[in-house]
């Protein structure tokens, strides 16, 4: 291995094949001894909404609809390709389990298990309208910069 | 910091959330002192465009179909997701310019001063049939070569 | 050129112009000299089958329908963006051709004889229900440790 122990990934994307993607690389970098960021940001954030949340705060009429639109949590992302108004998502869904394979959720807690960090852009959150209490537990905030700086010191940087 | 001082994109998306990730990602790399290449390749062109620019100059059919189809700078791109025929790149546009997030125009301005290396893909211009006049000043072009060089010297490369 | 000799691409998408894109990138990369390992996951298997295999082997009805639905090698590709029924790629194919631009086939060809590694994710495959002898010649097939051992002594890792 290299003498370079950090891995990061950007999590652009609020799809679900594209996260279970995020998720296995964390996990598998995780299990590998590196340190692990995963950098929320744009379409991402909805991995990390809270399905059961309901209140809205003080957001503006904008704020609202984004807020409406954006998927709530890992079991309302649909798939990039083949979607089918939520068929794809299902169907995927539907086969992994059926054969043992670990679902988004418990990725997503294996990669809380493993430390990996999960940060969480807020710039993003502003645009989107997104407030912390609409987000799971243990998550960071933070800019570009934070991002930028575990990046610089690792050797497995990704954008998905 | 690591010793490693330079830091790549590759722009192959044209959309306006994407476009907005890569600059900023791009202006916070350079105000951490590292030499930033962009590197423009297929419907990331669509950035560079002149808005205003209608000569189509020696046009095969084709060409000029795909000059049609794609957007014409920064302010006519969509969104990657939630587009809506043009509503959801208007609501992100309106939120960010309300909350004084910078503009997409201004973030290209700011890559721009802070000497950030923008470099189109001669391929992609000769496939989509984008000549040099139609896009804006300032630019480098060059094949895979010369970005493959230049990630190979970086420490952060990604494809967004 | 650094020291170091390798570089490793995530296959992600099964579009026919991120295709092109990455094996530009990987035969760019092995004519530097470095030893180039693509990994292909989820959609990106799709350019990997063989245009006229038939028997589906021993499939359950939804890994028949992921079959049914995912294109059948590169030919049958489409555009991320502006695909239009397939309209969209066969102008791109059409016009690379007449400007004689190498094919994603040719592509994948020169490819494998600069011995640039295709590496198959076992668990897509399994996901996606794709058996091995439904896929082209030359394959690896390997786990995402695989793909991370060798990203880990990489310099130049991209998620397309």
């Amino acid at each position: 291995m290299s003498e370079n122990n950090k891995s990061t990934l950007i999590v652009f994307s609020g799809d679900l094949d594209k996260a279970i993607a995020s998720f296995i690389i964390a996990t598998g970098a995780a299990a590998m001894g590196k340190q692990v960021t995963m950098f929320f940001t744009f379409w991402g954030i909805s991995l990390l909404r809270k399905e059961n949340y309901h209140g809205t705060g003080k957001k503006s009429f904008l704020e609202k609809m984004f807020g409406w639109m954006l998927p709530k949590g890992p079991d309302k992302l649909g798939l990039s390709k083949m979607n089918f108004g939520g068929l794809g998502a299902w169907m995927m869904k539907y086969i992994m389990k059926k054969k043992n394979i670990a679902t988004l959720q418990e990725l997503m807690e294996t990669a809380k298990e493993m430390d990996v960090k999960l940060v969480v852009c807020s710039m993003s959150m502003d645009v989107l309208g997104i407030k912390k209490e609409e987000l799971i537990d243990g998550l960071e905030y933070a800019g570009v910069a934070t991002y930028l700086a575990e990046a610089d010191d690792a050797n497995i940087n990704l954008f998905v």
